[in-house]
């Protein structure tokens, strides 16, 4: 009994589905070249025009954009429609040197939407579902997605949003909540929590676990079903396109179904950005074959992953991708928060800039990054009397949550402690 | 040249709208009636049915509804629809013993965006406004509705969210928003910290302040115009039925047009709850004419303010609400955050015990309440040394902290220091 939101699209023939891709790469080209200054040039550099492109093959012969690319042009210089034509404005979860920003049209954000709710229909997600949504509504917006799209469907929205796990806890069993869309480590905190207090399964009437943004290893999927005695999913998104809804998993939890009615995946080399071969491992590539406000052609998006293109038993018809579980650059998440060391060590100059030598620890507990801290060594001449180490891992300390919004633990230790690995990001599990 | 949303409705003859609102009265009575056992409860008791109803003025021969009722048939017992038909919970945003929640319909919250859109316009916010919201977006889904309603009606939408003063700022210059969407304290706290920055108001864009849930006096408003140049508006709500959005300024600043088409308004006697004559001050009290999920019978805001049924310049026949700047109960607001002085008493006898005596005190800053300072006595027997001392006031503070959502000045001193207006609150300049 497999539910569909979209049915047509979902299950649409594979070779219809590239002519329709065509066709919407036309357009996307097209405005690209038309609106983009951006994209112009590089047609130009190139000596083409947008309908030289005559396949998805021939995609590959324009460069790749990155995220450097949407940095240098914060805030508007890669919208391709005037202001007044934008309704949502989004912050990349990551900024670095300088934020970045998205935008979407009514349309596109009727579109975001649209796949949303085919991700959760294909979870088994409806109408009498209650949705309780642990994410932070903010300037990172995933977790209106998940709302409004639960609201699309006419199921119930409890936005719990950063509410403790106490909280989350008392609010799931009053309210009978059936699903919890949050990130696996919170997750994992709720179900322990849950523990602790001597609350009972029967008690909570959760059923379905809507997890990103972090990837969920097999065993920590397993350890959360079973904890919180649900089907656990995991949904995954692009910060710079959408995020969350690209592609999600169904209730085959075998890869994650990416709709590419919208989003044009491709696997590349990290190093040259060319395509690899079908099935291949590599970073994922994608243009956005129906965004209006901010199109992006051949955007890397760092996730390492490989594609399925097999039948999946479900009936959708989408390619299926491997849960990334690396990156190609040095991002990594912690409790749902991306953070890339070079950010790490620029706040790190900003808070103290007496500090030398550093180096960032990664704690992992269950499977999942839990921990960020952050070892510095004692500065130069440094009076170590246990007010002044304390003021400066406080000041240190308080520089990172306001930027990050992260509490980091920060560790003051002797130079030559921190010489091996100094500057580096360590994994400790 | 005033535009409007809804033109109809916004200049309905007063004589067409009295007709809409008693067909609709009696259509939330009868909901009321057949689907919640308390309100049919009600009408048992006085012996009559819905249909005996037959005018406004009839309406008051029921009783008021209070915030206990709802809070007594938490969380569900309310609702008039099954839940299935439910797409938004959404909390009180002032839980006292227990929390209280309000369920909305799907077409519940389209006449939710609808008024909110209505009041954008008449502010004259439009497409090409660009609508920075500066309100935590969470459990208190006020921030959605500006979200909502903003792409609704076309305009742009950055939602900030928590976002430090700072922060704000930079988004505010690099996007070049045009409208604020704030608490004044926080827009306060912008303005001063645009000043101390040395920003220069050339370098922003804000043409709108879209402020609440605080009411704004003339004072503050005045401050608030000349400190950030703009024009600033207030907009109203009720909790337990729609926050915000059920009245808010037009461009004329003289009063608060109340859409009653969706809500039927009366100022009665806090004593009595019987209604005061025409244009007399009192309690407002609402009955909500379109609520499906959650429908409203004369239900106690416990706002006191007077209702101004002359014409208006700008064309809108709804009647102004003068903005409601005082209270018939208890509860107070420090940084547009509602608190009930039986609710910090709960907390900190949750926090710590031993404590006998305490005092609130409100401390306003630039005609706002500002800080909250909770002064509580010396345990007897207590061993004054510095550690317990701050020991104890952390308790205190975190506990309220997590509670609240607000930092609070906590304060320990000489029970003998307390006697005078122990256990009161005190609203200091």
């Amino acid at each position: 009994m497999t539910a569909f939101w979209n049915e047509k699209m979902e299950t649409l023939p594979r070779e219809e589905l590239a002519d329709l891709q065509l066709e919407r790469l036309q357009v996307t080209l097209n405005r690209g070249y038309a609106k983009v200054d951006f994209y112009r040039q590089r047609f130009e550099e190139l000596g083409f025009l947008p309908e030289d492109i005559n396949s998805m093959e021939d995609l590959a012969r324009l460069p790749c954009t990155t995220v450097n690319d949407l940095v240098e042009h914060y805030p508007y210089g890669l919208f391709s429609v005037p202001l007044k034509s934008i309704v949502r404005l989004k912050f990349s979860a990551a900024p670095r040197i300088r934020p970045l920003v998205i935008g979407y049209t009514q349309r596109d954000v009727q579109n975001w939407l649209e796949v949303m709710a085919r991700h959760m229909i294909a979870m088994g997600i409806g109408v009498r579902d209650i949705i309780q949504i642990a994410f932070n509504y903010g300037l990172f917006t995933g977790a209106f997605t998940f709302n409004q799209a639960a609201e699309l469907i006419g199921a119930t929205v409890a936005p719990t949003s950063i509410a403790s796990a106490t909280i989350q806890i008392q609010i799931m069993q009053d309210f009978r909540s059936t699903v919890l869309a949050t990130s696996p480590t919170f997750a994992m905190h709720i179900a322990e929590t849950r523990e602790r207090l001597g609350i009972d399964l029967d008690q909570t009437f959760l059923k379905i676990g809507l997890f990103g943004p972090e990837a969920m290893s097999p065993d920590v999927r397993r350890r959360l079903e079973e904890r919180l005695r649900i089907q656990a999913y995991t949904v995954y998104g692009v910060n710079e396109m959408v995020e969350p809804g690209m592609a999600a998993e169904c209730q085959e939890k075998s890869g994650l179904h990416l709709a590419e009615d919208h989003f044009y995946p491709e696997i590349v080399d990290p190093d040259s950005c060319q395509p690899l071969a079908q099935g291949q491992q590599g970073e994922l590539v994608v243009t956005t074959l129906t965004n209006e406000g901010y199109p992006l052609i051949r955007f890397r998006t760092g996730d390492i992953t490989r594609l399925d293109f097999s039948p999946c038993p479900c009936g959708r018809t989408g390619v299926r991708m491997a849960p990334p579980l690396s990156r190609s650059d040095d991002l990594f998440m912690v409790r749902g928060i991306s953070i890339h060391p070079e950010q790490v060590e620029r706040l790190l100059g900003e808070a103290a800039p007496e500090v030398e030598s550093y180096r960032i620890i990664v704690r992992k507990r269950d499977g999942l990054n839990d921990q960020l801290e952050l070892q510095v060594a004692y500065p130069e001449n440094y009076v170590s009397e246990w007010y002044h180490t304390h003021a400066l891992a406080d000041d240190i300390r308080a520089h990172l949550r306001r930027a990050l919004g992260l509490g980091v633990k920060v560790k003051l230790m002797e130079a030559s402690n921190l010489a091996e690995d100094a500057g580096r990001i360590v994994f400790e599990d």
